[in-house]
This record gives C-alpha cells, sequence and structure tokens, in this order.
C-alpha cells in the first residue's frame, strides 16, 4: 500500500535518506524541516519528484501550522531532533525544546486531525548505561545519562500516553548511531575531518575502549519502511547492528580509508565527555524476528561514511564548525 | 543536621503538611507556590515560624527568578505538580508544561546555584499498568498509560541526566495516591463531596473492583525528611502503603465514617477513565530498608481524610470544582 507520509526533520541525515527511499517505493512524502540542522541539498534528488513536497517549519514556533501540514498524510514519521549527545551541556534547554516538546506538539497535532499512525525516532540513549547487554527492550527502568537521553525519553512517554488514549498506532525505534552518505555529525565525521586537515595527528576523547554499535542509514530506512504497514498499537524495536566495534577499530579503518597513518593522542578515560557511553549494543531479536535483518557491516558502514564525506567535503568545512 | 529547604508546591496538600513537619524539626523553609492549586490557608501554621518564607512564584512563567529563590538553600524539594492523574487530556500541554518545563527549571536553576541536593515527587503512575506487581523501582521499561506519568517519567529522566553531569544528589520518591488532612483531589473527596450533598446516592467510575494503595501523608512526609541526609548520588525510592484495597472496600470505610448507606451506581468497565490503572500496588522494600515504615493503616488514611473534609467543607465546595 501506498502511504501519504509527513517526514519531519526530511532535510537532515537520516530523513533525507527516507525521503529518497520513500519516494523510490512509490509513497507521497511532505518534509517538514526548519533547516536548522538539514540542508535543502540534500533534498535535490527528491526534488524531481511529483509526489514530493517541501515545508520549511519549526514545530516548536510554528505548532499552530501543524495539524494543517498533517491533516492529508495517513502517516507521520518523526526524525526531528537536536540529534547530537555530546553538546547538550553548552545549551540545556534546547533538547527539552526540540525533542520532548516538539514531539509532544506533533502528537497533539495527530490527535487533533486523527492523523493514527507515527514512527518515532529515539535512541539507544534512553538506557543510559544499561545494566544489560546486549540491551533488550524490556531492561529495567533506565537512568539518564545525557540530557538527549532523556528528552527522548520523555517524549517516548508522551507517545505511549497518546497512543493509549487517541487510537495511535506508534511505532517507537530505539536507533543506534546511523551512519552513510550525508551523515553530519559524529566521531567519524570529527575523525575524518582532522585527518584530511592534518593526516599526521589525530586527536582522540576518551581511551579509544569505548564499544559502540553502527547501523547503515539504508538499513536504517529499510527498517522504518518495513514497519509502515504495521497494525500493532504501539510497539517498540531496538534499531541496531548484529555487533560493535571499538572506537579504536573505527580509528584503523578510517586511516586505512583515507590511506593515513597518524600518531593517535587520546584525550583519556574510559569515556569522550559526560555523559559518553563506554558501551552502547542493543539486543535487536525483536525486530530481526520481523523479517528485516541489515545488510551492511559496521565496516562497511564506516567507510562507506568516510567516502561520503570524502565527496562531499563541505559537510566537514561548514561555518558553524569547530 | 538542620538544613535549608525550598519546598516547591508547599502551598498544596503533600508540601503545606511537608512544611510544617519541616518546620517543627528545626529546618528553615522557603515555600516557593503560585497558588494555581495551592492554599494560602495551609499556610497558616508555618507563617507563625521565623524559619518560615512564602514566596508567590511561577516556576514556568518566572524560571529566570528560580536562581536568586533557591541559592541560599542547601536542599529542593521539588512538589510543585498539576497532580491530576485523571484530566490530563482536557488540555493535553498541562502536564508537559506544569510537571517536565517546570522541572527542567528547577534543575537548570540548581545548576547554576551549585545547590545540589533535590528531593523529586514522582509518582507510581510512571510504571503504567507494570507487568510486576508489587512494582519494583527496577522494573521492566515502562509504558506510559497518561500525561501525568509521562510527564513524570520525563521529569524523571532529566533529574537523574541533571545528576549525572551536575553532581547533583537526587532523591526520587514514586509516590502512590496521599492521604490524610488538607487532600484536594481524588476520589475520597469526590465519593465524600457526593455523599454529603445525597446521602443516598453514590456514583462510582468503573465497577469497584480497582485496586489502589495509599499512603497517610504524615508517613509521605517523614519519608522525605528521612532521606534529607542521603549521600547517594541519585536514588529510587518508591513510597508507598504495605497493602491496597479495592474502591469498593474505600467506599464502605467512607459511608462507614459518614454514617451513610447508599444506592452505589457504577459507571462499569475495569477503570474509571481513560489512563486510570486497575491495580497500583509498589514493592517499597527498598525505602523500608532505610528504616522508614508506614504508621498508618490505608483504612485509617481513608478515615482520617474524610474526617478533614467533613471538618473544612470549603474544600468539597470551591467555586472550581465539578
Amino acid at each position: 500500500m501506498n502511504h501519504r507520509v509527513v517526514v519531519t526533520g526530511g532535510a537532515g541525515f537520516i530523513g533525507s535518506n527516507l525521503t529518497d527511499t520513500l519516494l523510490a517505493a512509490g509513497h507521497w512524502v511532505r518534509v517538514l524541516d526548519d533547516f536548522s540542522t538539514g540542508f535543502e541539498a540534500f533534498l535535490s534528488q527528491a526534488k524531481g519528484s511529483a509526489r514530493f513536497e517541501l515545508v520549511r517549519c519549526d514545530l516548536v514556533a510554528e505548532d499552530q501550522r501543524l495539524a494543517a501540514l498533517i491533516q492529508d498524510a495517513d502517516t507521520v514519521i518523526h526524525l526531528a531532533a537536536n540529534a547530537d549527545v555530546r553538546f547538550g551541556w553548552d545549551d540545556p534547554k534546547r533538547d527539552l525544546i526540540q525533542n520532548t516538546v516538539a514531539t509532544h506538539n506533533v502528537l497533539e497535532a495527530m490527535r487533533v486531525t486523527g492523523v493514527n499512525r507515527l514512527v518515532f525516532a529515539s535512541t539507544g540513549s534512553v538506557y543510559g548505561e544499561a545494566p544489560v547487554i546486549p540491551t533488550p527492550e524490556e531492561c529495567p527502568f533506565p537512568m539518564q545519562t545525557s540530557l538527549y537521553g532523556a528528552s527522548k525519553l520523555a517524549a517516548e512517554g508522551f507517545v505511549t500516553a497518546y497512543s493509549e488514549a487517541c487510537d495511535l498506532r506508534a511505532t517507537i525505534l530505539r536507533f543506534v548511531s546511523i551512519l552513510g552518505p550525508r551523515y553530519t555529525h559524529g566521531h567519524v565525521l570529527d575523525f575524518t575531518r582532522q585527518l584530511l586537515r592534518d593526516p599526521t595527528r589525530l586527536v582522540v576523547l576518551g581511551d579509544g575502549t569505548q564499544r559502540k554499535s553502527f547501523l547503515h542509514v539504508t538499513d536504517c530506512c529499510r527498517a522504518i519502511i518495513s514497519l509502515l504497514d504495521s497494525d500493532r498499537r504501539c510497539e517498540v524495536y531496538n534499531l541496531g547492528a548484529s555487533g560493535y566495534c571499538t572506537v579504536n577499530e573505527s580509528i584503523a579503518w578510517i586511516c586505512a580509508r583515507l590511506g593515513v597513518s597518524p600518531q593517535v593522542e587520546y584525550g583519556g578515560g574510559d569515556r569522550g565527555w559526560v555523559g559518553d557511553n563506554p558501551f552502547i549494543y542493543l539486543d535487536t531479536r525483536k525486530i530481526r524476528a520481523t523479517g528485516w535483518e541489515p545488510t551492511y557491516s559496521i565496516r562497511q558502514a564506516v567507510e562507506e561514511t568516510v567516502d561520503d564525506l570524502v565527496a562531499n567535503r563541505w559537510l566537514l568545512n561548514r561555518p558553524t564548525d569547530p
């Protein structure tokens, strides 16, 4: 069945990849984006489709517009968020507003219009430093270690409450870090930028032993689309790779891909920053049971990300970047 | 040790009882309240103390004042909230703003000032319809069934994230429903009001089999004060009674106390409203291990509440009440 889908944050990394995939599959897509972190350039392919529409909209400041912008859709895929875990403390209200309040605004627009199918992009960060690894969806009540995780947990709570009361069919996906084309922040970008500027030296936060799980954006988009026709009332799925790598392994892959052999300088400690989680690895048996499987290895995901950044150096040299 | 305590929501039901208890124990108390649901009358005893101060303040609209209002305290007990679970859908943004955003504002004021001891009043509603009963603090990742529960879960998440990053010693208490003097909303008040108006008839939401756990406010305040000197970084405790009663049992106790024998009319269904939880009973072994024990039975808590309402009928006949 073809859907009429509103993708919030559709000009971002995951959102623009998803938009292209949705259009290729025959769906109709309206992107809502405030371009605070998204790029119109990411939608150049989408703009060629008659089934595509782009609306500049701030989900917080312009919440009164939302009902009109979603009322003719059957599905909302809510990806818009401040997605940066590390810099939450630079502006402690940002995650609350951009992630929690914005999600509430989307939910309220859905309640008012009766649009009742939602996919919500949450994060493995809601588990904090999980006591169980690989971490299942039903793990013990988590303690938050970042404002980002707290803001997404908060948003999840409102999604489930709306689902309970408003006949909303909600799919909550807890993502690991996603890699691939149009990647705009995170340590692979940081390392690639450093090494393209100076191939002899790489500064690494923490001690390099942090273990992380990464999923290729193509696999992420395939998972979202595979769940669009789900009739479950409210379902939570972890979405991640089958394994994990250390930061040091990812450094080796990046260096090999770029053909460089830098001196690596470690900041020290077992985590990169306050709230960094030294080991993220999600139990993905539940979503695998639906038939979805990742098709990229973590190494391939890292390598394709590096290749894309090399081919799109403007992503590394934006005026707002450090 | 005597503390300098800011009590938000200190003019409310629990807050005013706590303020009296804190003052009696020799602590210094500054109450912040916007009087949206609190009453100055509840603080008439407190006003006789030289260690008491009352400041009218809206934690959301006046967040810029908060740092100045807490900076000379060592402890913040954050009780201010919209505490009504049932009427969340009348104004779907209220819980988000009054509970989540307000708590974030308090946390931010604590971060800025360095005041680092917090007691936060959360709720057993964060467990939604818990799969494990009695429900322990570490129960499986919950799904929210009310905007109230979602807003408190959200606030808890920010409390733990601030605790992680800002050296905050936070105690999160997940309350069951609290009863006792100055009780201002909930089914005991609703039933008492109905029966004082018409002793021959009582309308009950649901089928009366809902099982609920109630704690007397005196026991609640004793628990809060017993944890004030805790040095734990961030600790979550359930706070509830040793058992539970059915709504029908509570009706029998209320009727006996009032000396009435009404015809009871049930709305039907196993819950009173969307988001009502048919069985709330928390595992309180963790807080009991600290030495605290409830001293009132549930029946005593119900009876004292009825007595107080009979003696203070203005609480039953406020202009804003149904």
